[in-house]
């Protein structure tokens, strides 16, 4: 199951039925869970000094998919799902089910909740803390320096259930909500309230996410997003979402 | 002609004169024209369950470089040219002479013309329509989510020699007529109509693009551009450019 | 110090004390300075018909991290440092002391001053020209061409000390000059005075940089960002920032 090509570390510990891909390393300072597949051409573990000496640790049924890039020092839960060519720097400490798209770049050092999706090419920056559940989709940046260069740096807030649309940066300390929307091509700079829709540069709240209808002739509201959209989550997951009301804030 | 290190499957089909760079892995569900090159650190023809058994094609004459990625499912006409890392999903069926740029991340299931130019770091979308001589530049998306996260997918469509300048995003199922041109860093929200530019966020018409002068001091209007650029295009194609109008509209 | 894996051209000048990771490759026309580290899966002196000849060399203490893809006929003072996945063309001439971040694309022919930084997933344009002390943040396009497409590129202009933020387009012909602050999500279109913020979509000139004052409760200005930032530059360029005045420009 692992291939004749990789260079794997006698100090990795590797679990049961793993598989690692062509001219892909494995460094020391790693722990993969079971049933784990790693693609082709990557560099698991890479060492820093700017860790803590914590070992990269992937949970149970991860899949990295080819030409990706960990640092020592991070921890995934279960069913982590990389795209091909992500790159993620030492510190990210994430909870289960998380999809990272392709070429997104985590800097490290950040809080990333359960059943978050990165879509294709985000940049998550450093001191970030994401919620459950959230979608960031390409392009979008989380910054967290108010003055560039400095030293004091602020990182971004995004609530559960709230979806940041394609290149959007979200300046830093700025905290969004549960179940925003954040449109396309945004630059937000203040805080924006739950279940809130804010667009434009710079960004202004629009009013709520429950005056969008969905596109598809129903002529249901698009938001909560977690009463029509449900591929990939566990069934006991989607449960909860279509029978209770849960927290979803009314406008 | 084919690196000691490279990986190719024996159900593979090889044309003539083809190179295979070192540390490259060629899947199964592949077929490669003749007199192509492969460049090294490349992985082409993953398999998917989402693709409809159908190979990856290359045409004649192709060029892949190094560290590209490419899934079974998708066909290119003769002489697609890549940059370095490109990522190709399923179901992407393009023309003849397509080049796709550094870094740029196709998601499968669109359709491409004949003769289109990527730049670098280019998004397309699922069910995007792309015609004949389109040009697309550097960190511009192609979306198709009206209300994300959801499964009602609307594809943008970009006329012929339309060019769309960098940092732009097409926001779903917005239409981009024939030979306009959209400034950078716009939001287009709006149907485009033929020959006009449209920038800004949120994107309005601004007028033709016969408008716009040529920089180099020569008072000539710089679209239609086929008027002035022809670099990389075959004789025979630059012959109608210039001694035709071709169906140019009149603003 | 050079891994069994790797594939070293005889003709490449290698230096002293150089590692070199596995599964990278170094072409002919290369000079390596001494104490030089290259990553893994590296492909360094890409050969181009577009190249003048010159070799890529790169200066003492050079750090390449992997997946980083160099062409032949670029030059760089001592300490380069790199992400990973960068990718840098022909004709890019660049001083002491310069970081590409991880993703950037540099695309050639342009002048690069020193102790410049470039952030994550930054694209340079050809014919740019870049002081020193430069900070360019994610996703920062400097473009080139005010009629896409045509033949006739004019280069952006980046002064001493200038700072770039995130997701920020600076238009064809575009002079920034020194002390700069550019806003994140802006479109530059028009030149940018010494030691003023620019920013918006058209960006204007919002007021001297000297009106920002640091996040960090201090009261004290952030800029000149030199006065309070100086993680990673040698004593003896700290000591000038802190000692002198500087010709920082009076607003």
């Amino acid at each position: 199951m692992i291939h004749t090509t990789a260079i794997i570390s006698a100090k990795a510990k590797i679990g049961k039925n793993v598989v690692i891909g062509a001219f892909t390393i494995i460094h020391d300072n790693v722990e993969i869970g079971d049933f784990t597949e790693i693609g082709t051409h990557c560099e698991i573990g890479i060492s820093t000094p700017l860790s803590d000496g914590s070992p990269l640790q992937f949970g149970a049924h991860t899949q990295i998919r080819s030409h990706s890039i960990f640092y020592e020092g991070s921890s995934f839960g279960d069913r982590l799902v990389t795209g091909h060519r992500v790159t993620v720097r030492e510190g990210t400490r994430a909870g289960i089910n998380l999809q990272i798209g392709t070429l997104s770049d985590l800097q490290g050092d950040c809080q990333i909740g359960d059943y978050v999706r990165f879509h294709s090419n985000v940049h998550i920056g450093k001191k970030s803390t994401i919620g459950n559940f959230v979608w960031i989709f390409p392009y979008v940046v989380l910054t967290n320096d108010p003055t560039p260069p400095s030293s004091s740096l602020l990182g971004c807030e995004i609530g559960d259930y709230s979806a940041i649309a394609t290149m959007s940066v979200i300046l830093p300390g700025v905290k969004i909500g549960q179940h925003c929307l954040i449109g396309a091509h945004a630059c937000v700079g203040k805080d924006v309230a739950d279940g809130m829709i804010a667009a434009g540069v710079p960004a202004k709240t629009l009013g709520p996410t429950s005056n969008i209808k969905l596109r598809d002739g129903s002529g249901l509201s698009a938001y909560p997003w977690t009463k029509h959209f449900n591929r990939g989550y566990p069934t006991e997951i989607v449960e909860t979402w279509t029978k209770e009301a849960h927290d979803y804030p009314v406008s």
